[in-house]
């Protein structure tokens, strides 16, 4: 059996302990984890159906025919619909074909509702439910295939860091920093994992701010996160540096981080759970006097998608394993002066210790500029 | 009244109209128009709730929480919730105090199945619906204010076709020539309304192609779809070019291509139809013999989404109306040869006639490199 024929088999076994009769699945992770495809379809639907005991098959929109055509999987049967019809006469036809009405369907769990609402208005008789619990146990555990792309991913994402330090400068503004990361990525072939974040003095204080056209100046702590994609696999790192010197307070608070993230890493091991990590990361910075400037969970789970399972969360007691790969990324929020955030991404090896993915985080924060 | 209350009781006035109780949107073009306010969520729920008569609110996770405190509507009630927690007990909490158990529901169009099949769970007494026919005529004709947004849009995407047309060259790769357009919209300010589609050769023939590393070649026709936005509506714009000289059939096809478009542009009067302006551009097509090689409707309606209401599709008899904003762009795509796409976006003005927003199509295909 070749790799989806192998992943086909073993997510048709969790749809028997599951009781989900039909998966359908649009475009993303794991789309591509079963078939090595995923493309964009927009407002359009791409869907790919997986009946528990006949043959699966592609819905698209002609316009990506011929790109579907060539899915890895080999999936030879693609039901093709157009503009002017609709997708909705075609996935009828579908749905009375292969009985859906009396069925339980699991649906992507990132399927949009214009597909899922319309879905359910159809099919008033089936059963709804989400895809994602088939997925969760067989995407979450790496083979080694997998995690050599994902370090080649880390390295990838890496290789950007030195260009990003040399472009933090005071005048510069987060846009263009953004930009020089982007840019270096493209020529080099990687695409990135999700849009860049540059987040310049107080700017930093919100985790996921959108990176603008704020200028960096002198003094300001910056934080730079970013990824880039190696076979599909996702890359992801935040690094945060200052422009020209530090303050005391900034670098007690990134020694806080830094160490944060270091005891993240001492508590993977034989037996540990996502809350005994998430723990050892949050006690660090409760302890300095910050906890409730940590906004976020500790990590996420990274593969086929930038944010997948195990979630590194205060709560989850479900226990690390072998094959595992996360981030450990911690951050002190400080409202209307700054942020600060240290990612590397890991995966937990056969002994059940880590092994750091990207390159290690400088123990002291980097002057930059 | 303010642009955002204005909208609000637009929207109020369309969900008495469909007996819509209670709107829940994510995360795009709706939560943007009646907000101002828009964040990428990813994985965590981020919603703007609408009851039909009680104040509306925000539901956001931590992290989110600084950036959606800031929502330009000026709402205030912001319910925060966090990775420990998750977002289910805050929701359900709401869904009784608004007792959406025993109301209908519109949900955002976009909302993925993780939060709308839990919500379905939770509210097993609700009728779930679709938000879009709330808002698809409302957001589908735009005031002068819009329209002018659409035209500093259009502007600004324009201003990266010679950059587009200058690193065009025999031995550069797509993805390099997609990065210089990317680059250049980053530089000047602008972010881009969605992945950059650089197709040289044979990649052309499928619409939706994914930029890569092919390499472009002497003699290659090459599809060129770019576009930013600007106050956060979207531009939109293809192009088509040769490396080199252009054979004496690919100017025929160019040629029809751009005759399309311009009779599109002419079927644009008082009293015509979404239909009467697909088959005006498909009768040229169809009449040149390339009919079944255009895969995909005339065009998309385009505002703060790069795809909305209306669409320019056969069999939809839907008038167009004085401040409709869409694409005209007629497509050829031979397989295994090459594909042709010319697109610019027009608004209909006030006595039914389009005003095109882009800058004029060259009427002959460009020879660069």
């Amino acid at each position: 059996m070749n790799r989806y024929e192998k992943r086909l088999s073993h997510v048709r076994t969790k749809m028997m302990e599951q009781g989900i009769d039909t998966l359908i699945l649009t475009p993303g992770g794991a789309m591509r984890y079963l078939t090595g495809f995923s493309e964009d379809g927009h407002e359009r639907l791409i869907a790919l159906v997986v009946p528990d005991d006949r043959p699966w098959l592609f819905i698209t929109p002609a316009l990506n025919a011929a790109q579907v055509r060539e899915n890895p999987a080999g999936i030879d049967d693609i039901r093709v619909w157009d503009d002017a019809e609709g997708w909705e006469t075609l996935l009828a036809s579908i749905c009375t074909d292969l009985n859906l009405d009396i069925g339980i369907i699991g649906l992507d769990d990132n399927m949009p509702a214009r597909f899922a609402i319309r879905l359910q208005e159809k099919l008033s008789t089936a059963l709804l439910k989400l895809a994602g619990p088939i997925f969760i146990p067989l995407r979450s555990v790496k083979d080694n295939i997998e995690i050599a792309s994902l370090a080649n991913a880390a390295e990838a994402t890496d290789s950007a860091t030195a260009i990003a330090y040399e472009v933090c400068k005071a005048g510069a503004t987060e846009r263009e920093v953004a930009n020089a990361i982007e840019s270096h990525f493209a020529l080099v072939g990687f695409e990135k994992t999700f849009e860049t974040i540059v987040a310049a003095g107080q700017n930093g204080a919100s985790p996921h701010h959108h990176t603008g056209r704020t200028k960096l100046k002198l003094g300001d702590v910056v934080v730079l996160d970013y990824g880039a994609k190696v076979d599909d696999y996702c890359g992801d790192i935040t690094r945060t540096v200052s422009i020209g010197n530090a303050s005391a307070q900034v670098r007690e608070v990134y020694d806080t981080v830094y160490n944060a993230h270091q005891a993240g890493l001492e508590a993977i091991k034989p037996g540990a759970t996502s809350h005994d990590v998430d723990r050892a990361v949050r006690k660090v910075i409760e302890d300095a006097g910050y906890g409730e400037f940590f906004l976020h969970r500790t990590g996420h789970g990274i593969g086929l998608d930038g944010h997948e399972a195990p979630n590194i969360v205060s709560g989850d007691r479900t226990p690390l394993m072998p094959g595992h790969c996360f981030s450990i990324e911690p951050g002190i929020y400080l409202p209307g002066q700054y942020g600060i955030r240290l990612e590397n991404i890991v995966s937990v090896d056969e002994d059940g210790y880590p092994r750091v993915l990207n390159a290690e985080i400088p123990p002291t924060i980097p002057m930059v500029g």
